[in-house]
């Protein structure tokens, strides 16, 4: 956890932290906190030799992030087989400075880079389903109604390994000049900011009688998201 | 707004919405309303021939969206010339459907495409400054401390024409087969998802006295983020 006078958000080069190293944190088991409290990741592919990022929905399985697409969709397909890159940020707040640069924000952040493997076993693609609904669903799998020959033969299946991850954290206040500071007079502090479940809204063509399942209505009163 | 069979969040390939086209709005005020309800974009560049996506902070104005960064940044500084993308993506709820497949997300999102170009003129690099702060932490560009010399010497500041966007907008409950509907027993609607600010957290270093500005403290009591 840290505390610095960078620009929030700063980019990451390839494998190796040039900017804010100090907000790399080698611990894998924060890549994987990040990772596993997201909802959606974004996806850069190149298409037609420029990037184009994506927002689409992953799970984790170990040590990999699998993606799924309809087989008709052309942007995973065109994925397959190339380098992608895949970010996951939360934003956890507003960092007010008493000055303009000194703005931040207060998040969490993993980039991933690596090749887009075609997943063609019947068995882990099948796993791969699961592990996405149950990232974002859990409890969820076991439940309702699993994916049939055709909704299989739509769907294709894309793993990414994690390997070549790196991770950001930014917390605490903001990093004033000593100058500002001793000037005075400028308010300066965080907002904070959270994502929160609100209430269940059953399916307008769901039958009387069905009631909302633990795991979902847990959810509203638990910790919130992220 | 739609309400699809389509899979959440599918990909967009360059300027045609080849899969999910109902899900493409043409309003332009959309593709406003979604860029500026966001907090952080995913910026893709092309780094030795193969994308990374990064989060960043960003402003809009009129038909540019502006980013910045350090000048010691190497992913910004490769960007400037190239063609680059950036997507906002406000994750609205959560799809609870009869089915695997049919589970989604209600969304909006943005993707654009286009060249990064480098701002150069000092009058608009200071306004496009303004305007990023402005865009997160509004009314707080005229309180602070402007960029001073050297501040702005080591930051730059990249445009990109907002001309080639898509937007998507996902609402609405699940889209069960008829099937699933007929064999009920299942639950499936929607739970809501808000992003939230909370109480504001003065610097460990703010001298007594200093009260919150009106305009961070109407974000707590404000309708939700996004």
């Amino acid at each position: 956890m840290t505390n610095t006078t960078r620009p929030a958000l700063s980019p990451t080069p390839r494998s190796t932290l040039t900017r804010a190293k100090e907000r790399g944190i080698a611990d894998r088991a924060v890549l994987d906190a990040v990772l596993d409290a997201g909802l959606v990741c974004h996806l850069g592919v190149l298409l037609g030799g420029s990037p184009v990022v994506l927002p689409t929905v992953y799970g984790r399985d170990g040590d990999t992030l699998y993606l799924h697409g309809s087989t008709g969709a052309g942007n995973l397909r065109a994925a397959v087989g190339t380098e992608i890159s895949v970010a996951v940020t939360h934003v956890d707040g507003l960092v007010y400075a008493r000055s303009a640069m000194h703005f931040s924000m207060n998040f969490r952040s993993a980039v991933i880079r690596g090749e887009a493997v075609l997943v063609t076993d019947d068995a882990e693609r099948d796993h791969a389903l699961a592990v996405i609904v149950e990232h974002s669903a859990p409890g969820s799998w076991d439940r309702v109604r699993p994916p049939n020959r055709k909704e299989m033969a739509a769907t294709m299946v894309v793993a990414l390994d994690l390997t070549e991850a790196s991770v950001k954290v930014r917390t605490g206040g903001p990093n004033d000049d000593a100058d500002d500071i001793a000037t005075g007079g400028v308010w300066a502090g965080v907002l904070p900011l959270r994502q929160v479940w609100g209430e269940p809204i059953p399916a307008g063509d769901l039958e009387p009688g069905i009631e909302v399942p633990a795991e979902v209505a847990a959810r509203v009163c638990a910790v919130p998201v992220g």
